[in-house]
């Protein structure tokens, strides 16, 4: 749809835009520029001049509008780790009765190990209960003061239905909140249809930002004057630059900004999302589940060793397809070799993600190719694709 | 000392190095070849290849040899606020039987604020008890949990005495926190030999590694494998990418990582520390004392109306100088478009930093005669100059 504004090198095939997205054609221009003109020009003037106080807020904004969140509910910065902490902190202040965080065994790592600092923190008997994705419905009771969840599995691509359970929460007295990290950029999202609470996201997926950009949190607008920031940073104070005593929190989404936020990063995400400007989600989720789906029913017809792991129906799926191979590992390594780049979860789950921006059918016939020629063939089975890596 | 590896604007004075230092010449070219080069050409593999995992370590440790820390004992990420949050979370859970925190009226409001989120959401009857600076060692005594201050006033320029009042708080059985956020790159520290728990810090003053560069954290190293990280994100785990439950720390310094750095800032800050490699802090120090010193005489001799507000002893003041000047604000803006940049900080000071890695004397004295021109002349008091900016 957009192939030619991301620089993918020659020969690769990029289907791992779920865990970093490629580089937009724009954005080296653009963070240059901010760097040289902006920076080097302006100095300590840039923080007015150029704007860089706003643009968390105005860059939330933009983000807003691919995740169905109206003008001023959403912010970025920081990262998700910390959003997820911010949003935690938050929703568990609006239940004070109640001391159970539900979440699923698919929900991100770090979402959980967050939720475990923070109740370590607050020492006051809360617990992350985990279930199985498919049991969240029915494991939510009264006891329930959070339901947190990611809502695309990072491994299977399982995607939960928001409205739905969102709903069901709130019945039930919870607060919820999502985690978008596959779902923003991936798909149409509408969190302000779904009524939740809290949702936070990450921009160096789908949203194609760049290694280390900076996460997002949205607040529902009639909560945002209510709640408390547990990180209650000056950026996110009325006047941070009164200076002054005790902390007071500023108007709205503002109070969820802590610190100084990554200038040289928003000039990339800035590029980054200009992409969008002109294409519909609903247009690249059409797009995303053609593309799913052939990669699907041609891996299944010219390599049967693989098992799927994604769910088979497009509309309980992200933008992302897994499949089971128990030498998954030296397999993905023996793949990236040949150029088709896709990343491995442990223990035996490959995944290839699918951005309709750069991806065409053709690539996704190129790769399965390339994937069949690999097992055929067993050159995958050398040990230097054994050899793990730091980071898989 | 290194004039011709900044860039700073032709006709401008920069003496608000102190608030975001200058564009290092090397920092444009790094970052276009991280983000052309490793972002654009290795996109996900980067992780591994580019070293982007390891560099908050590797960067650490090149930080850590400007405060005097040891290898392995300091790590950048997030922002100066987080890592706050991060220590004294970390420095309340190692005296649980005390309730107070002892900082200071000179310590910078986002500290405080920070603070006062952190002892909200654990709800166990701690409190921030300020005091005037100079009051400091005498209200140390057996209550006080935690002795958190800023080395160096934000305002005046006051610098604390490490050694002593860390010392002092750590025989009342207290834990030390210190905030070098005007200290790193500005002048000797000697993180190790002051015996404290923790400091924290920024690297966009007198680090010059660009808006919204990380901050960095210290952890004395015979704790590092003791306390445990509040923020526990994913990247301070012990295999991240394991993904596994529950949460358990990683090795030492490592722990207080939350989530994935950001990375194109990184390149800006290895760029800017590359300029430290042959000088020593020890060198910069007395350069940077002559250079206030000299400030200081020009300024009282030639322009007598403005009131010395940083103390007049060197050794007791960092690498800035403060005046008051009732009409301080409009002052300032009148300097500022003659090219003298200096900033403003409520009600009535005006502060000029001091980096001798890019001024020199004649800097200073050009800097004085514009400003006993503008003072002499009365051009300060126009309506323009009195219109406050969003940031100041």
């Amino acid at each position: 749809m957009k192939k030619d504004q991301f620089i993918v090198p020659e020969g690769m095939i990029y289907l791992d835009g779920n865990s970093l997205g490629p580089l937009p054609s724009a954005a080296a221009g653009r963070i240059s520029s901010m760097v040289e003109d902006e920076w080097g020009e302006l100095l300590i003037k840039g923080w007015n001049q150029a704007g860089w106080m706003q643009q968390p807020i105005q860059l939330g904004d933009r983000i807003g509008k691919l995740v169905g969140a109206p003008s001023g509910t959403v912010v970025i910065g920081d990262t998700l780790s910390i959003k997820v902490y911010q949003a935690l902190a938050a929703a568990l202040a609006m239940r004070p009765d109640r001391k159970v965080i539900l979440s699923d065994t698919g929900n991100f790592p770090t979402d959980l190990y967050m939720a475990d600092g923070l109740i370590k923190s607050m020492d006051a008997g809360h617990q992350v209960q985990l279930v199985e994705p498919e049991n969240v419905a029915d494991a939510i009771d009264d006891k329930v003061a959070v339901l947190m969840l990611t809502q695309v599995d990072y491994k299977t691509g399982r995607k939960h239905d928001m409205m739905a359970l969102t709903q069901k929460a709130q019945e039930a007295g919870a607060v919820v909140i999502w985690d978008l990290a596959h779902s923003a950029g991936a798909f149409e999202v509408e969190l302000e249809q779904s009524g939740c609470e809290f949702a936070v996201g990450c921009t160096y997926k789908y949203l194609n930002a760049g290694p280390g950009a900076p996460a997002f949190i949205y607040v529902r607008r009639d909560l945002s004057e209510t709640i408390e920031p547990a990180l209650s940073g000056w950026l996110g104070h009325d006047a941070p630059f009164a200076f002054e005593r005790p902390y007071r929190p500023g108007s709205g989404i503002e109070r969820m900004r802590v610190g100084t936020p990554s200038v040289i990063q928003m000039a990339a995400l800035e590029a980054a999302l200009d992409v969008f400007d002109d294409v519909s989600m609903a247009d690249i989720r059409t797009r995303s589940v053609a593309l799913c789906e052939l990669f699907i029913s041609e891996v299944e017809t010219k390599c049967p060793q693989l098992k799927l792991a994604s769910p088979r129906q497009p509309d309980i799926r992200g933008s992302q397809v897994s499949f089971r191979y128990a030498d998954g590992y030296p397999l993905l390594q023996a793949l990236i070799e040949r150029g088709v780049v896709g990343d491995f979860r442990s223990p035996d789950i490959i995944r290839f993600g699918f951005a309709p921006l750069y991806i065409d059918e053709d690539d996704v016939r190129r790769a399965v190719e390339i994937l069949k020629d690999i097992l055929e063939s067993g050159e995958w089975d050398q040990p230097r694709f054994h050899k793990r890596a730091k980071v898989t």
